[in-house]
């Protein structure tokens, strides 16, 4: 089905369309954060829709939406989001709807709004998905083996840092380190000079699962709620110190940026395709059939200070060599369990493109090859005051489905660590 | 100075002398879990002492007594905290106290009350910080190199899971996973044959830092409020096949259990002692003076189905190379924030006694040689249905002051992965 004309003006090329209605925590006037829903360039503020009673057959109580963060929402299960949207669809294209009528008290511009960290994560877990990425990471440091024996097996991860995700927009402190100068023994404490962004996708748990209790393929898609853009900021001179043996910490924990809109993974099916070939075969438990990767496009761009953004990777998360459902049913296999709010990411997306690398660290082979701004700049890795901006989105005949973007400035290491 | 007898009879040999006074969550009969402090064989309920009035003068409200976590308590700080503490001294020590004569009331037995995670924690994060540990576990798979270099320039770390943090008591189910057999060159999934226990201390943030704000070493106290035993189930041949090089993951994240009570910071004070000579001397960051390990005694008895407990290990956190202190200043140096709940655990605690390894792994020389049990009986790794238990304590003038115990059993695999 298509959807009739909204009463409300789309831009063809927002990525907010009908189809999409991601949710998000705004605020805006001198009013406390609350749920809101993009639809083109407005927010539509839920807990003034539903105390207009345009939620009523939904059965949700208003209180959900005034909330600070997604999670209550969250909690309510992918049924109830899915009942939302449809409310909203139809509500946004019926003539004198009442939200139609109620627009001026419902409808925020969100040029006027200001968003915040929409989901308070409880665990946030780094996986290592992408076999372009992995393979020329490790074709820098292991020409014989670039991929570790296990990488084909399962889909490698880490557990993040919770504490620092914050949302698009939020700076970047440049942060100090240990770091090996080349050919000294002894580490130096300085500010990185080697800060990456790595452009990755990321899902956010709407379910708790049991302690214990495996999650099986075939049920992991009832434990998402929905993905953000994910930009998982990286300091390669802090990682390459201090990585052995138990994987990366401070190189990672200063800060991972999230796009201000969740969108829901009923949004996102009309974008499935299959994903790459697995060979080997998985075990069992990882071995999936059918088309349960995502058609969506990303780029990441550089801002500096005193020029114009130029776009330094353009890819699709479509390359992702695990899925979703493997990751879920990887993750739980020994019985971990998820709760509403983890936070769970493909690690760096990089694709076959000659451009398509999703961090600084492959684009650069490791700091060797400087690349070209369009204003005749070149970058190793990032300067202060340089802003990182990704985007993603998907197109389907309903409309675009994307993530706005999510963006960050750096902002100098402080003078006294 | 010395208390003086208390109204109500403590055992000398008891954890919970009147020096330690640890909070935990609590619930006995039907009632909701609440905070309680524990005293001799008793807990103390403290929503019901506040409503007494009892702390009528440290002017905290009684509902952060009827929570079933610390964290509201915790976020109040240190210094009321030790107000309580020093209140219940009081009121413990002076016969016909209101405490007293509500007794009946006001003091539940430990052995009729059912304990529940004490804390929501944010985040987990593990260090490595025993030299003893890293020496022996390092011997086993590098003996020309067994420390890493950067491994005494930095107290090394990696982000750990909090979901599948559990309260004593909460048995384990032996944890699925990819397992390498040896000589084949893909992997198995199987009931992991290598389950492992680590022995560790723990200690709980209780105060939010701030983002790109690093914590100096003289602040880092501020922000603790108390300590947990902790042990960090591990399964030593998942994590053989999946660390490369990310960090171990699944062989880890199915469980970790700590201690019901959290000693509080304030209660160790009078245990501390200095640490080892740090050699080559760290950078100013992390250089640290005085007096800030703590001698607490630790042990593990292993206690099969069928016979009584054995006692495997027996060490002293007071060997910890790297201190609490220099954890929290390394942990925020790159600008990452602490929060509220956020538990911070030592890593394997081993010390140069001959039994003092904090772990199998160790203790058998990563499964050669097995190890004998009181009863006749040899372990390699735990079987099914042992039960690990661990217990610390520190002496000093004015009382013992301990963690309890943190044990749990292990529960056979699923049959169904």
């Amino acid at each position: 089905m298509n959807f009739p004309a909204s009463w409300l003006p789309i831009s063809e090329s927002s990525d907010f369309s009908l189809a999409n209605l991601p949710f998000g925590i705004f605020s805006h006037a001198s009013q406390p954060p609350r749920v809101g829903v993009a639809v083109g360039e407005y927010i539509i503020d839920m807990t003034a829709a539903a105390q207009l009673g345009v939620f009523d057959q939904a059965e949700v109580a208003v209180s959900v939406f005034e909330q600070s963060t997604l999670n209550a929402l969250m909690n309510g299960g992918r049924a109830q989001a899915s009942r939302l949207r449809t409310i909203l669809q139809h509500e946004l294209t019926t003539p004198n709807s009442t939200l139609h009528q109620a627009a001026d008290r419902v409808l925020v511009r969100q040029k006027d709004a200001h968003m915040h960290l929409p989901v308070a994560i409880g665990d946030y877990t780094d996986f290592y998905s992408s076999l372009e990425h992995a393979t020329n990471v490790g074709k820098l440091f292991r020409p014989e083996q670039p991929l570790m024996p296990n990488w084909k097996h399962l889909p490698v991860a880490y557990h993040g840092r919770a504490s620092s995700v914050q949302v698009s927009g939020v700076p970047v402190r440049r942060p100090f380190g240990q770091v090996l100068p080349a050919g000294a023994d002894a580490p130096v404490f300085i500010p990185t000079q080697a800060l990456d962004y790595e452009l990755e996708l990321g899902f956010l748990i709407g379910k708790n699962s049991i302690s214990g209790r495996p999650i099986r393929l075939e049920e992991a898609e009832d434990y998402i709620f929905g993905f953000v853009l994910v930009n998982d900021w990286s300091a390669r001179d802090i990682q390459r110190w201090e990585y052995q043996p138990l994987g990366p910490f401070l190189s990672k924990n200063f800060a991972t940026s999230i796009s201000s809109w969740v969108v829901t993974y009923d949004a996102l099916l009309p974008l499935r395709v299959f994903g790459p070939e697995q060979t080997p075969r998985p075990l069992p438990h990882l071995a999936d059939e059918g088309a349960h990767n995502f058609s969506i496009q990303l780029e990441v761009a550089i801002n500096p200070a005193d020029a114009e953004p130029s776009i330094f990777c353009q890819t699709n998360a479509r390359h992702l060599y695990w899925n979703v459902r493997q990751q879920i049913a990887h993750h739980t296999s020994s019985g971990c369990n998820l709760r509403v709010g983890d936070l769970l990411a493909s690690g760096t997306i990089s694709g076959p493109e000659p451009n398509g690398h999703g961090c600084l660290l492959e684009q650069t082979q490791a700091g060797k090859i400087p690349v070209n701004l369009q204003d005749g700049n070149q970058r190793i890795y990032l300067h202060d005051y340089d802003e990182v901006i990704m985007r993603g989105y998907g197109v389907q005949p309903q409309g675009r489905v994307g993530f706005g973007e999510v963006r960050a400035q750096i902002l100098p290491a402080n003078e006294n660590p």
